[in-house]
């Protein structure tokens, strides 16, 4: 009865105004092609500098949902 | 003279809003019951995903207070 | 003749009786849908625990398998 | 609304029967003084070793639990 | 317009020659099924000894994607 | 023709207004004096509480950056 | 019989002279309060320079003590 | 007095019935051989995966023994 | 009369022939500003995929260097 | 008004007497040619053992110190 | 059937030419004294840099051997 | 001619005196049964606390040593 499985994939979300927007680009693709998306880990921060010294910020995830 | 010592709690701090949202509200929660508030330490960030796409960002806390 | 490839995907299997059956559950799941399952590393060992103390146990998993 | 903190503590539970033994022993502990525990991580995995061979494992976990 | 999102999946190369083998090995293979390969991460270094003391180096890798 | 070297920096930038800010401090203030700035790395997320419980948001980079 | 719990509390001493000291300062802080303190683990080890150069040792711990 | 010295050792057991079992079989592998054994650390789990599903549980310990 | 002391700054070297020729591109560059390079450590190995799947492996490494 | 930057130096220290010796010359080094040291973490402890079992204790450091 | 126990010796190989050979030459001095070699795990990357510049590539290995 | 090999072993030292003592005493055990101790890593700094606060300070080290 509880014997429920996750399957969890990495992604990567890029956003030039902060981290959650960042987040929240790479959940919205993923649930795209995906259902049942329950929760995420964020496993690194990092960031691009464009030639201006513009900054886009880039976060990695590790996204679960659940497999029927 | 100079043997303060600080004792550390762990906190999650939940809100739909940022990471910093998330993390104010988990200091301010700290501070109800605690006095000395000194300095926090991230130590992972998460998130939930609701059943139609909202976030909800999860930010870990060790958050320092100098014990008298 | 000796460059094999593995592909690893990672899941999370639960269950209320033990990590072995939690791991169970997540390798028998994944192998519904791929051949050639060859070994797994656990990278994280969880648990929930529900409103009259039952616990669930919860494992996370690298599992890999050959790719032909 | 979703402003919710939990506040997590460190716990080691020890079993000479199993790991699973070891972690409900350290949450029902932990329900004795705590309400509203909600989940545990699993940070580290030791034992002891008597004189005679016998085994005790020893699991240390952050039980979480939420704040009011 | 910056947001763009990647996929990372976690593929284990193996070569007999050396690690560099072992990851084209692994990248060409990655190759074979997805578009977009833009750049890897090694996550572990490992080998098997054969019986007459012969090396097969195994690379493992997070290949990261660019998702459309 | 593909021997890049590149130098990483470590630097810890400030902010009360979010992290994403505490990093564009920290990058400009590296701009002022290295050319090439190319990306950063997040290697710690920390912060300050004031007496009145106002928080400084603290973050921690690897910026990288072309060597000639 | 074997059904021990510890709970363990994260501390931070600082001392002018040494690392020693330091924890010792922390442990004896811990020891007013507490009963059964049994091991403790160093988790970070820091320290603060004053104008003049001077150092202040700060050790982090995780004490454990016994649960009844 | 207090001066005692302990060495580890680094071992990995398999068993097809639990990690306990894994760990019991490491140990008492390594009481063939050594005498005072005192503690150990798990420092890694894994598993191999059998051509019929077959589970064989693998645990690495670093075992602690007096050295006179 | 042993109180030396070296400094190490962080640096990545990139190179499509392998790691060892990357590490020594960096380091060389390395050694075209400073003097007395000791030692380096390996803190990370990545790599990136043309279009064409050409490979370019990056090496970053810790470079130690004696302080007069 | 809040937006500090500081940067951070990685540096080893020697000594055959102690850590804390050898963190206090690594400290005094870096002073030699910075302003503005504020604090320390040590990020690794090593040592070698000379011909007739002298110790030397090497302690590396990432030093921060305020950027105007 | 299953209850094999592996034991696993750290060494560090050392070459001028490249890591592979590093691990080689670690390896088969590692086979000198020990039988059923089976596989190894690389732990660290390092290495020595000469007075001419000329660098000695430093592999660590956790080698595996079965125990009967 | 370059080809060296080092082999490391783990032993924890223990001193009431200092980690420095505690790592004084494990390496001169080590040196009664091994020649040719280069150098060590400390892994985990522990202690243990006595009934009536006595600390006993304990350091784990990988000790290498030359091979021939």
């Amino acid at each position: 009865m509880s014997e429920k499985v996750y399957k969890k994939i990495k992604v990567t979300g890029c956003s030039t105004a902060s981290y959650e927007k960042a987040i929240e680009t790479a959940v919205h693709k993923a649930a795209e092609s995906l259902r049942g998306l329950s929760w995420f880990e964020v496993t690194e921060l990092r960031g691009g500098i464009g030639a201006e010294g513009a900054i886009e910020f880039q976060a990695t995830l590790d996204v679960a949902f659940k497999v029927d």
